[in-house]
């Protein structure tokens, strides 16, 4: 847990918030094999919730036990490792103190017949678990979405006052966003942007395509080319207050190596703080699955 | 209540509960027949709200007496006695302290209008009449399936505080669950890891045929032969986190003794922990349904 | 207030009871002309929110006074009077320690656009006025009947807590149940079980036809002839916990004398609890409704 | 956990008690070696708290360990396991559910000015730990006795609502109280009766010798021969409202082990319901106190 | 914060403890130089409060700047960083997350007229600061000991709630204290039983000397040579659930480096889990302290 500039420069920009939630950011930028250098990886396993164990699992079966989440994310020196109520209360008491943990405080699954997410975990939840953070998705383009909003604040709120950190998956969906919206440039800059509105220490969302979707916001992107994904990464950077808020990427679903690889890069050099990479990473081997998050740390220092 | 190295190993997985959580799991895993071996047989009566008395009891009159059921637990030396607030009360004084109960804190009946169910019993029901448990059933496909995991997630957070332990009841139903797909495998071991992912300590499914259901699931699925019971079972079982949290199946409709012997054998060979057994029970007359409990002990044990 | 050894024997029944609950369940059953013998005879006014003043008191005005049950009650010798705030707040405190009073604490009219009820009183209420039981109805059948539910199961608690008993009318209405229902024989025990297992001490229902609504159900009605109405109250009874809960039945409404005094030596032959017997007591003249009174009380006394 | 008439007797003694905290007094009186006899054996170890750790474990060094406390008294078949919090928390994990424990939650010192104790544990904590009662000293005749009453009131309504049982240490002690009096017959029973009145489920008193301390009282105790223990045992069981609650008597000091089994013998004979018996155990070496443990049970089951 | 067995032995001591509250542990036993040891070394400065500003910091002025101890704990590789309220607020965000710190939740003064201390600090402040731990004085043989014990109850227990750690000073003083028996060996095993009793996670007592104070303890010491400080160590290590709790110990009043390593070798041979040691640390020059405390760190590592 040595501290460095960058880190501190980074933390420098929560200016309003409580030394304990910004111990409890120093704790996950500090941890790992990317500690201090301002880069994270994160480790999420809500795939389970999401759409189901076997679509989750089945791929590299050991991943059914909850430790051998944990385990992966503390030997491969990740910087934080997020999922719901039962897996981390699975595992919290065995690697207690190992490594940071983000309790991901809403869940939806393959039935929903909303783009909304149930509440399946609370602050108190996370201060007994030891986590470092909760994690929330809202939906933006959900009819839902005002709930959601509504939700998040209060749970940020109580999380801010007991010094716990506040991640929002910001991922654009539901009745009034068309398909073709979900990935483009537009909306995942605006998606990005209300979850830094909304106050989150840590934004995630997907990587963009070069799509505008919204037409009124096209003049706005008019005369930039957009096809380069670390100059579409630089833009969302932008959007969550010019780099003072820490955002970083997933990867979406299961893919080869080398995209994972380019994604990492472009994710750096548009000053990206991070990936977030579940499936990418449990649904490989556990030696295919270390090499991989191996190499992607080497990326993030800027040393391939 | 001796302690045996099979149920110390099943109690260390519960390793973010207090002792007084564990020490109800003890209860139960230390009680019976079956106690110390790590399996278990749970009677549970909420059929009465389900169905209706005449449809649940008048095949065998004496089971409109609540007592006649604690009796019947206790006689045939099962592990736990499940049942709504007022069957509850109608025997918890006579028969304390000698089985554990659970108190089923939700209930619906034949006119509901939507797929859920009422809040009718509350932790502090729980404390005062001496339970070792809540049970909670959701509804996974449920338009309403959010509320009840917002429900046991609030209930199950007080429970837990309490050293009151959780068992849900997840059984897949409702608009966006097609008929088809209730008994699928895949949405089986989907609904049993939602309950273990929402933090329940003991998990309650049906015995899944060998459908699978979802389109995307398939592929998971593929390259393995689904056809014996005992595979389904331990698919189910490593969807509750491999192992880590108890979970026990339902027999569903009355039907012949055969038919549920061999479903006690195949669950016991695919590693589920036990039965959760209802209509099979009091719908018999008391000496045939001793007699099948009795048998099915002995195949738990491993004697038959 | 002289204790028998049956009362003594229907008491024991409520076994997880706290002794302050179980003290006003004596109350009621100690008092009056039916005192000790375990049958009740009850006051029901309150017509007045469901049909509004001038159907329930202009064919006997003397009842638009509160005043006027309260004394009839008493002059009777009935075994306890139940009535919505207002009525009781009119005379609880002249009639203070005269007659057990059941607060009415839901209440509907004849406008509602739902099969539901307001909440109208309150625990606190029963104690300001010296109630011995809170009254309370659920409509199985009513889109609304979770919500109805879950407010009894909150008033209950607190009630039992204060030492108050719990009354349940339990009506089966609604937009899931059809006419030809309402009064069927299997939908009335089920009725009735419903209010039990949600922690009743005494239910209300009316007395059923011996018409079988539900397709589900016939099954196990059929072989038994349920012509007589003595045998049907029987098998409500049974779906009360097999007698372990008291069971009174409305009578409806006003009728001819005959036919009241046939209901009640039905309910006496069946081992229903006794009546609650409102229009057919205030649509009478004070003389008439004596006179019936007195011998519904010798019809409950097996002297007539 | 098998039930007895003996038990279910005593057990109908609390019938003010709802079914939680009788529950948790029928695992007491059903668990161990004299389980079902209706007489009990516990093992208090406060003696830290009160006497410092060298006085109380120097004889014995393995009994510095919590752990050790835990198994023998297990091992033992004893009735339950008594101690203040520090010393549960150390072991309650790892015994969830192998024997009824009791938080002691109040506790002296031998520096302590006055005679008082300090709260030093809560309801909150026995449910956390799984604990079957709390246990609270109080001190008649001295300064303090009216604030110490008070605190029990209080913690025990508390403790009573959610299902735990209450135990009460009655010392004669302090500044009104001679030293000759302390032991004395009419104060051990004015000091059971005043437990007993305060509420206790189970009471613990010092042996009494033949001394009648107060002069008022000389009167009531005249003409009758105080002279055989077991005499005096039968007197202290009278003013525990003629035997309806548990009385328990202490040994004291450590003393050898014929002295204790005569104790026992007395205890017995006079109608006691058993032995708390702290120093006596945990002073002898493991092998010994097995041995005093196991003839103890055998006297009490009338063996010798 | 790579885990070590070492470390986890001693975490799975702390058996009722939440996650959070391991954790937090974890982040102690982890960190700096001797992280993972199992030993620790704390630098308290709570001086100011107990005996004014320039009684502690004149000797070495930059003292006077709460950053200069922030600075040299963490520069000088220590576990953890106690001080009152002021003191952590004034450096809690410049060097959140650089040193796990324990609140120091009540003080006293010079003035002060009784053996007690004032609350000034909260379990809130030490979740919004960042804290690990509170830290609690209690002065067994003050006539304020029974206060001081409830406070800390309380706030014990809501602090392991919400997963933060509890450290206890206990320190023998009062009017029922002679002066002699302050340090007494007999006398500081107690106050560290008395802090283990009350749930303390860490214990911090001051070195004992050779005497007994306690006329009625003498026995229990009579034969052995306490003469070798170590075996005082082992002693009081002993008191402290023989070695289930950790204890550190003060080194009281500066003096010569040769006798604080002397005590640290002491403490290490008699298996004492570390030093607290303030006043030694900051009343000398920066460059002396951090050789010293590097030199206490190698004997804690057995390299000196």
């Amino acid at each position: 847990m040595k501290m460095t500039s960058t880190v501190k420069k980074i933390l420098a920009n929560y200016e309003s918030d409580n030394p304990g939630t910004k111990a409890n950011l120093a704790r996950i930028l500090l941890h790992g094999k990317l500690g201090g250098t301002g880069k994270l990886i994160i480790l999420p396993v809500d795939q389970g919730f999401e759409h189901g164990p076997a679509r989750s699992f089945a791929p590299n079966p050991p991943a059914y036990d909850p430790h051998y989440h944990y385990q992966i994310a503390i030997d491969a020196g990740l910087s934080a490792y997020a999922a719901p109520l039962g897996m981390l209360e699975a595992g919290a008491d065995t690697f207690a103190g190992q490594i940071p943990t983000i309790l991901k405080v809403n869940s939806s699954n393959s039935w929903a017949s909303s783009a909304n997410q149930a509440l399946t975990g609370s602050v108190e939840d996370a201060l007994r678990l030891g986590c470092s953070a909760i994690g929330f998705t809202i939906y933006p383009g959900s009819d839902d979405v005002f709930d959601m909003m509504e939700e998040i604040r209060e749970m940020s709120a109580e999380a801010k006052s007991v010094g716990i950190a506040t991640v929002i998956w910001s991922y654009p969906r539901g009745a009034n966003m068309p398909k073709s919206g979900e990935l483009a440039l537009d909306v995942g800059a605006y998606a990005a942007h209300m979850a830094a509105l909304l106050g989150a220490h840590i934004i995630k969302v997907k990587l963009p395509s070069a799509n505008i979707e919204q037409k009124d916001a096209q003049k706005a992107y008019d005369g930039q080319d957009w096809s380069k994904q670390s100059d579409r990464v630089a833009h969302v950077r932008q959007a969550c207050f010019n780099g003072r808020r820490i955002v970083v990427f997933s990867g979406g679903a299961a893919k080869g190596t080398d995209a994972v690889f380019q994604d990492a890069r472009d994710i750096r050099d548009g000053g990206g703080y991070g990936s977030i990479i579940g499936r990418n990473t449990f649904q490989r081997s556990r030696a295919d699955a270390m090499a991989m998050l191996d190499k992607l740390v080497r990326i993030y220092k800027g040393q391939e």
